[in-house]
């Protein structure tokens, strides 16, 4: 089989960028090229992140150039994948034409938290401005993102497609290996021990998903709308519970056959969710927080002392975990589909997020096409 | 050197137990028998902790016979070391004679967080009473405790005193145990990494001693008390911050060159004490809860999640630190004896815990020492 | 549902006892009775392990009343299941008429590697005898075991056996736990990881089906019997290789794409598998050792030392491992029933452990079911 | 505090290289230039491994440039320290003026275990050549070294050394910190652990002072030579035991009380040294192998897997453990000073070399000042 060396690239692209909050206005922008050890990748499907509506509104977690991303040609969007394009100087790791998904962090790589592999706690996070940018990259969040055509993306960051797997499905693995991350921290070993997953949203269902794949069991799903608690049972939840009509501390409880649960991932933000999910546990029970809510809540900290329980704060994926998702997925332990809902054309991005935002239609993920215009 | 095969035992002994809340009152106890791999302990001193005066108010974490424990003969007092009087059954790891301290938790050896080496978070803590009792022991928790003059343990919760350390500094080995085992759930690498210990009661103050051991650094210490700060300069503490006077989040920081600590080990319970110390870490950081308040408490939980960070909750030691903490103060590597302010005889228990109830005199640890009556 | 509370226990039951080397005895036992959390087994199947040849010629690994076992009355055998019977004081967790298998170690609980749950590290392995027995359990090794009709065991050795699992197939839940714990120690974290399986007997094939099911891949099978390679197909390798045809290493890295693999599950115990093990691995990759020869090998140290290669030994399952590969086998993530090839009553176990030894037929397990006689 | 923004820098410094195996010349070259993250480092000195006699010999672990290094134009050595002379752009992190310490190993930043945080077993180790050149550095393995006057190195593998430690005991910081990462493989929490370290070389003797400042107890050190042994008492050890005269593995065990020892550190390379290792340990001990003999060595497999034991290969530091080392010498935990024993300017390498080859006057480190010659 030949070897693609490079495919046509166009001078510029299509991009939405940031003018006022919540306002997104489409531009042309150049095509960039990629470094060291980097490849460009022709982004053909994005999915929208609950996370993508807050930077949309309120601005990313950390400052562009020093300031709010507000009316600074920036692109948000984050969960994507594509082709390869084109390969960067040293780069053989990968080919032109591979397709692949990108992970969302790439690490400074001078930090100590990225000499410890912990690339998603850079302490440089968001530092790639000023006489001395550091070369952090959170893809939408604190550099460019994929609500265009084409992006640069470091190698470390890449994950391979399998050929079989659809464009829209593929972008779900970025959010399928948060759900894995937030089960790794959790201690991974989850066979034969029990879980619940409170927030049937994206990472929640895919969390029900990753621990029915590795073996856990019970798995225990709640959430206050029914329609995705019914999703949940074809990722494969034991028991779903809508905790708009029952104490979900009880009916987990109760689920896991009267006794705490071992883990609990958080995907909820809701503002009794850490208090119930420790509630939840058992004694020497961890829980992995993936979801806040922007106030700050209540927490009973005897429960915590107390039962020697853990808690672990997940800002998105880490330590590799997209790559065991993606392995996951293309091993067709789960099938993420059902996940998915919509798909609109790149040039109707707003009316995508509004489908996003407001749930329109039963909308969980809403995916993108950006090779639409 | 002949071997002591058995000392003098009395048939019974001098007793504290709890009559109504707020109560303690002298009885004459039978002395204990120990069991298989268990021994009689002659308690030589024992030191008060925070907690016993909450079990004396309040009663007891678990229930004793499936009530609170008022009235039903039960003797608290965790923090204890004595001398091997007699074995039982099988025991040939230790001699009569043996100085030794004791852990506080024994485990029930049958369920699985034991079978994990999870002794001190035991899923039968305290299910001591009834048709299936499950053999837990918690040491003057939810079985008799040290405010008498002998008690029955098993062996895997001893360690040894050397000969050249007093009575009182060996019942601070327990109390060093919990703040080890703190800095381990905190990933025990902690040459060269900052810490911030929040509050300087026993655990907070231990907690700086062992940091400073095992080369932490720089160590940061903050209370509200300045005597107690002194205390902890003493002790080893880089930095002493009198949280009355400044903000502790930003002297913390500013005592680390500015950025966020590694760790924080937080002892204070005090209601913002949580919320403080996620803004103290840097990103990835990492933060035991050692103490908590008896209220619920406001928490940041965006921050937790935005800035990956893990808090683990610890009730006392666990994991074998005591063993640890034992050998570091046998070694000399720092001296606890700063941390015992006070001594009492057994008979004189209610104006001992009057002295660290108000904390008379500047008290830290009171000591008893039960064979004075 | 009504709970049973006993079954009819007969007084006597048959037993296969070790006479000389390499001889077994029919006798007559007493039936005994459990104690404090201990429950009395109806065996109801047992699988014949390796280790019981040895065990049969050469003498257990540990000595039984502190000599060789022979003519001591000494039952071996340890991969079993069988039904709840009678339950000794304070048990609840299990009830008469549950279908359960046993974890063969059941650790002193008063060491302390023990305390730190390396149960079957346990430091008295063995000490059962003389005026200090300290509790130590390995079924068949050192203490009775499974060719014979009852068994009291510790409830901490016990997981439970769904209803449609055949006792055959529940005889390799411990099986499928040694090799669940080989994959334990290489991290857990197997998805997606490259895993090479050398040796294809019963612990290495259900090393292949747990590395599947855990998304480990590719998975490679290495032995020199090209009916058992078949049967890692079936369970799922996905590449075989026949190492009596070709280099084992070569083939390993070519079969994953021209590298070293992450891991090795060494099975074999093949005088040149160890130094084959650290030249197929990666740097940085891991090996665990499950099984040995009986002579000293040779080994390149060089190749561990320059790259970074760790090694870890397991002398069976640990860790509650045995509850994880049960829950997998329960969820029918993997079929185990191609490794059962043979089954006889116990009455034939001489004929039994005939086809084990010699591999008559293609045996693979040979299963005894121990109430027929 | 004025900052110094540049010292003045030559522009060509004095080196030695390779030429004919066995041979080093002297040369006239460029001094280099610091990139991106880079720093130009003035070596100060820098102390001879036996690693660098073997690359000297033999040619180093890895090709330069394809090939063996001789008449390459390479330069050895790798165990330095220095002053920054000039930063790289985007450099903020340290100033011109700091003296520092440099790690070895930088990692490719790009392979799967570089992206784990374990850069010490890239998967690029080496790939420094050809089209695709991938960026790994290894201080005088695969890249220039320190036997010359400046040399460039990444920010994140550089440690601060204080004010009031000479140069000389700074260019044991890395020798420590290799010895500190295997007491970290072992699982880091020594404290009241029993420690054996096997061989009496630098490792060896640091990780005695290593052992013994983190609580390791007791300590016990082995070699042949006495005067080395002397040292490791000096340096803290609380056993030595001469196995030219003993056995080391009955010794070793007497020394701890009759039993196994928790941990092993190998650092002998001595042809029994493994199988002695393994002998030494009790059950589910831990044994690190810090150095090799040329040639396969004979193990006794079933001593590991039926002991549980595990061996953890390193091939010098990792895991940012030389951070944590510095930080121990800066508090001054151990005095390494006994540990060096010679000094040359390097002009007189070749002497130097000599000394440490032939243990010249008990040479144990001899370090070169690299400013004169």
């Amino acid at each position: 089989m030949a070897r693609v060396l490079e495919m046509d690239i166009p001078e510029t692209m299509k991009a939405w960028v940031l003018g006022d909050p919540d306002q997104l206005r489409p531009v042309e922008k150049h095509v960039p090229h990629p470094g060291v050890a980097e490849v460009l990748v022709r982004i053909d499907a994005v999915a929208i992140c609950a996370t993508d509506l807050e930077i949309i509104s309120h601005g990313s977690p950390a400052l562009i150039d020093g300031e709010l991303p507000f009316n600074k040609n920036f692109t948000p969007g984050h969960e994507y994948m594509g082709t390869i394009v084109a390969l960067g100087p040293t780069v053989d790791e990968y080919a032109v034409g591979d397709r692949i998904a990108v992970e969302i962090h790439a690490g400074c790589g001078r930090c100590p938290r990225c000499r410890m592999g912990m690339y998603t706690s850079c302490l440089n996070y968001g530092a790639n401005f000023g006489a001395f940018p550091k070369g952090h990259r959170a893809n939408g969040y604190t550099t460019d993102g994929a609500f265009t055509q084409y992006a640069v993306n470091h190698v470390n960051t890449l994950v391979r497609v399998p050929d079989n797997m659809s464009d829209e499905v593929a972008t779900l693995i970025v959010t399928a290996g948060t759900a894995t991350y937030g089960l790794d921290v959790l201690g991974g070993l989850v066979a034969g021990n029990s879980l619940a997953v409170t927030g049937a949203g994206p990472i929640g269902l895919l969390g029900v998903a990753v621990g029915k794949a590795l073996g856990a069991g019970p798995v225990i799903l709640t959430d206050i709308v029914g329609e995705r608690l019914k999703i949940g049972t074809r990722l494969g939840a034991d028991h779903v519970i809508n905790a708009a009509r029952e104490s979900a501390v009880e009916a987990v409880q109760r689920a896991n056959g009267g006794s705490g649960v071992d883990f609990v991932l958080e995907c909820s933000g809701a503002p009794r969710a850490v208090d119930e999910a420790i509630a939840m546990v058992n004694r020497g029970g961890r829980v992995c927080l993936a979801a806040f809510s922007h106030r700050p809540v209540s927490v009973d900290i005897s429960q915590i002392v107390m039962n020697n329980i853990y808690l672990f704060g997940i800002r998105g994926e880490g330590q590799s975990a997209v790559r065991r998702a993606a392995a996951l997925m293309a091993q067709q332990k789960f099938d993420a589909s059902p996940v998915h809902t919509h798909t609109f054309p790149l040039s109707e991005l707003p009316e995508a997020l509004r489908h996003a935002r407001e749930k329109l239609n039963g909308a969980i993920k809403v995916v993108i096409r950006n090779q639409e215009w």
